[in-house]
């Protein structure tokens, strides 16, 4: 392909919004443009890496079984009622209505679209295990898209779901997933850090998410120096700080008047101890609940709501709420704490909630004698036997509390937000916090869908029965920008041959005569061999050719100067995009030994990523 | 592919709002499904054909130097103001509300989003041509969508816009493109009716549909029997049958009591004359009129708005009357009026406006003495020198009324509907008509876009200058449900190799032992030489199997039988998909033989149609 063939628009400015290197440098080598905040046009250069990932991914999906389908982008919004994330989803769900008034959404995910197709056409157990994937479009309604691609409105992504008759072939699927997941970054050339819930707090629950570090990345990893034991900050456990054994209760729990005293540090310095000493108690509300509360203790009994998805579905509480206790010097990972609720959302009650369920100001909350709502602690409350906590009245704390003694929870479990300086759960190792993107995400979804949206299959008995599902999503944008952030210089992007958009860039220090000779003859040989060259046939100068070139990052220069081009001997010059090493390569006749040459240099690099 | 791996839910049934072929067999082969009304999923089988066809698409594109991106699905409202669309595109196009209160549209079509960011990049006659394309999804918000993907609400299009320094750069991508879409049609199989529209009434304005035949078709086409003369009756022009230079005026004109006579007909009863004797006069509003009216008669003068696109926009009238006279044989054609007037819509005129206009009720129209508005004049009116006419008043018609004597048109032009039985402007042959479907399109937009959008080039003389443009789509889906139209029987699909699913069925009669090993070491010959084959390992009864492979509508359907399995000598039945002989082909070392002649069976009919 001639340069001035295509469309290449290189920039020496940097657009103002752009701050991380791969934003930037996707538009400086004209690779994408911008048509509104969140809303890119990806230019031809841009294109051919997006197609290559596409390719990529698409050979992976095909070589775990998945079948490929092709939804609509627009789907109707009753999928998403039926489904109950109508509701839930919240303003990044693009809703619409059409000239007769129907709901209609823009895909923001597709376990609906997927899922409604797959009941209509599911009967028997002789159908399954089944998964079918897409790359298509989705939106997602992000209030502050930013960093280019990497956090854009409108994406394309690879999302698959698989239905199986039981957790086994979901195993089997999930696994295979996460290998053709290793697979596609590998070829990518991209170093994920591949994070793992089961491994801690959530138990076999199955979730893994591909993650790339990042400084500017939505998560926080948490990883162990010791064992590579690698969480996110949201499902991170770590070892007990204490001995989960140890301790009696201590003196008899006592009353100490606070006036005016309201924070833990507050409080730290009015009794002068330290905010391990607390218990924190704080009260939460929760949005449909699906833990079944009928055994729950508390006089404010929660109101239940008609089962979702007919008459097999759990029971749902639309808000409840509780009052969930922990150590004074720990954080309360909500994420967790919505796990073990079953809720779709939870977040600090009111003041006025709870100063109705506590029957206190604010700030004297405390879990000895509170009986309106369930007690919900974190671990590490089970060994507190001397605590200091709110007394449900104003300006009075109890000193000497004791777990098991002056109250009982109704569940413990871990709710800790764990943080750099923790101790790994599996080793006891130093734990340390990193940002980072998430690229990909396995998921073992259960019976959450099938439930909801009502999908049957008949058993060998036949017998009816749910299937289990399963979905795995890429980010094919953020993938790609993702591979700049880890391949890119000073001069530009640094392509791995998987993913450039042309693997040869020729440079005719000036596009005339003999040199144009060379040149052609070289890009002909080269593109015969299957070899994707790009021959910059610009009138400029032969700086701004290298220094577009660089920036482009495709792998092997080759510059065609009038001196190397001796009758007898013609040679040109070679070098590798990142490396320093220029060295001259004879062209040979007809070009053959150099194609040949860089044919094998190519074939090499890519056999590599793609072993 | 074992069948049992994919997914191909057959049926025998046909969905009851099926009334077309290509809707009934994409169903029942399990090609494609429906999410809503007008929304659909491709479904494995579905996909692969669709694959093929948009890499046909691709290829063709490529060829003529167009040049691949993709720009985002959804795009802002804003780009739509500025084109001017957003108010005249009417409720097809789907508009959205982002969380931040932002107008996006879900894009039916591209010009904007291609436009905006040519505008930003160009900046040289040096860039020009450029020649860009996608294929991508699109939305219109159809009212009432049917006919499966014939009609749907959300598809995929190829579209294409190129930019131009002059008519000749224009002229010369127009013509390549022209025949890129007869190469792509020609391999897809496609009988098209290529529709010229500068072969009629609109001069040489540019523009080619290309049709095919199809009872359901939104387009009526008016053809040629002698000379292959195609145009759409939108746009058709005809030979007059009348002598243009014929005639002399009559007697004076003289007016005549017809009491409560309104209509064409009434009055042919009353005068007891033909149709063909009356002046029809008809008042027509017509919105965003372009043409400029500073010269026009009337008294009645339309309001000018302000020009769009800056300084250099032309003058537009929001909204202008005119009196539109034709024959009363004939019928005004609105989009040849709307293409005179220069304008974005032309409807009958409301019965107060018509009153306001005439000064006379509704039926007594006409142009002796209609001083308020503009008349216009299909050229039939040119030899009416002894015509009825309404005068203006109620219950008053004129007869003897002569053409240039008693009344004078402001602009005389083409406008009658052409229909069945009218004489080709070409050659004089009888015209025929029939029901068409667009499946593409190739327009020469000149300076629309380029001048609402604000798109400038500095040309070789350092002058500010505006590109001139072109488009070019064609509608994927469309494009594969007329493939099925015109390839079909009643057992299925008859696929043109270029576009199969798979290219061979290997039925085995019953899947096991030395069938099985015979089907499968077939299959992995054919496989490993690169050909797609569809081995049917379902536990069926034969008779099903050939059914679906008739649905499915496989080139190629290879049965093996135990019976044919002489060990020295072992065939397989070879069967041409709508083709009645059944013939025995020997299978040979390792299959080596058949697979052989089944390979150049292949690639000959996949040359004939790529030719």
């Amino acid at each position: 392909m001639l340069f001035t063939q295509t469309f290449i628009p290189t920039l020496r400015e940097v657009p103002g919004d752009a701050v991380i290197a791969s934003h930037r440098l996707m538009f400086r080598a004209g690779m994408l443009r911008k048509l509104a905040n969140g809303l890119f046009t990806y230019l031809p250069l841009g294109l051919r890496s997006f197609r290559k990932l596409e390719r990529i991914v698409r050979e992976e999906m095909d070589a775990t079984g998945a079948l490929e389908i092709k939804p609509s982008v627009v789907v109707p919004g009753e999928l998403w009622k039926e489904s109950g994330r109508w509701e839930t989803m919240g303003e990044a769900l693009l809703r619409v209505k059409n000239r007769l008034g129907a709901d209609l959404v823009v895909s923001p995910t597709a376990e609906e679209a997927f899922t409604a197709m797959v009941r209509d056409e599911l009967s028997s157990y002789r159908q399954l295990p089944l998964t079918l994937y897409q790359i298509n479009t989705k939106y997602r309604d992000e209030i502050r898209p930013r960093y280019g691609v990497m956090r854009g409105r409108e994406f394309t992504m690879k999302d698959a779901y698989s239905y199986h008759t039981d957790d086994a072939g979901l195993d089997e699927m999930y696994e295979k997933m996460g290998r053709a997941y290793r697979r596609i970054f590998k070829r990518c050339g991209l170093t994920v850090i591949p994070v793992r819930a089961d491994s801690g707090a959530m138990g076999g629950s199955g979730s893994e998410e591909f993650m790339v570090e990042s400084e500017i990345g939505d998560n926080t990893l948490v990883l162990c120096r010791d064992c590579g034991y690698a969480a996110n900050v949201e499902k991170a456990a770590c070892k007990p700080d204490y001995n989960p054994d140890g301790g009696v209760p201590a003196a008899a729990i006592a009353p100490v008047d606070t006036p005016a005293v309201r924070t833990i540090e507050e409080l730290c310095n009015f009794l002068n101890t330290g905010a391990s000493a607390f218990i924190k108690t704080l009260i939460y509300r929760a949005i449909n609940v699906e833990l079944d509360l009928s055994e729950a203790p508390g006089t404010c009994r929660p109101e239940k709501k008609a089962p979702r998805g007919g008459q097999d579905g759990p029971v749902t509480y639309g808000e409840a709420f509780f009052a969930v206790l922990i150590r004074g010097d720990l954080e309360v990972n909500e994420v967790k704490l919505a796990a073990v609720l079953k809720a779709s959302e939870v977040s600090l009650a009111a003041d006025a909630d709870v100063e109705r369920l506590t029957g206190a100001p604010v700030g004297f909350a405390g879990p000895v004698g509170l009986r309106t709502i369930p007690l919900v602690a974190d671990e590490s409350v089970t060994v507190m036997f001397d605590a200091v906590t709110g007394a449900l009245a104003k300006d009075l704390h109890y000193t000497h509390a004791a777990y098991g003694r002056d109250f009982t929870p109704w569940l413990v479990t871990d709710l800790r937000t764990v943080k750099a300086g923790d101790r790994c759960t599996l080793c006891g190792g130093e734990l340390y916090e990193k940002k980072g993107n998430e690229l990909g995400h396995i998921f073992k979804l259960g019976y959450k869908y099938s439930r909801s949206m009502g999908v049957h299959y008949l058993d060998e008995e036949g017998k009816t029965r749910l299937p289990t599902m399963g979905c795995y999503g890429i980010g094919l944008d953020r993938t790609l920008a993702s591979v700049i952030e880890e391949h890119h210089d000073e001069g530009g992007i640094v392509w791995p041959m998987t993913l450039t958009p042309y693997q040869v860039i020729i440079i005719p220090i000036k596009y005339g005569e003999a040199v144009k000779a060379a040149a052609d003859q070289l890009a002909a040989t080269l593109e015969g061999a299957g070899i994707e060259v790009l021959l910059d046939d610009r009138d400029e100068r032969p700086g701004v050719k290298f220094n577009d070139a660089d920036l482009l990052g495709i792998p092997y220069r080759v510059v065609v100067g009038e001196k190397n081009l001796a009758p007898d001997k013609p040679r040109v010059e070679l070098k590798r995009r990142g490396k320093g090493e220029i060295r001259l390569m004879e062209l040979g006749f007809g070009a053959g030994k150099a194609a040949e040459e860089l044919s094998a240099l190519i074939r090499g690099e890519l056999a590599e990523l793609n072993r």
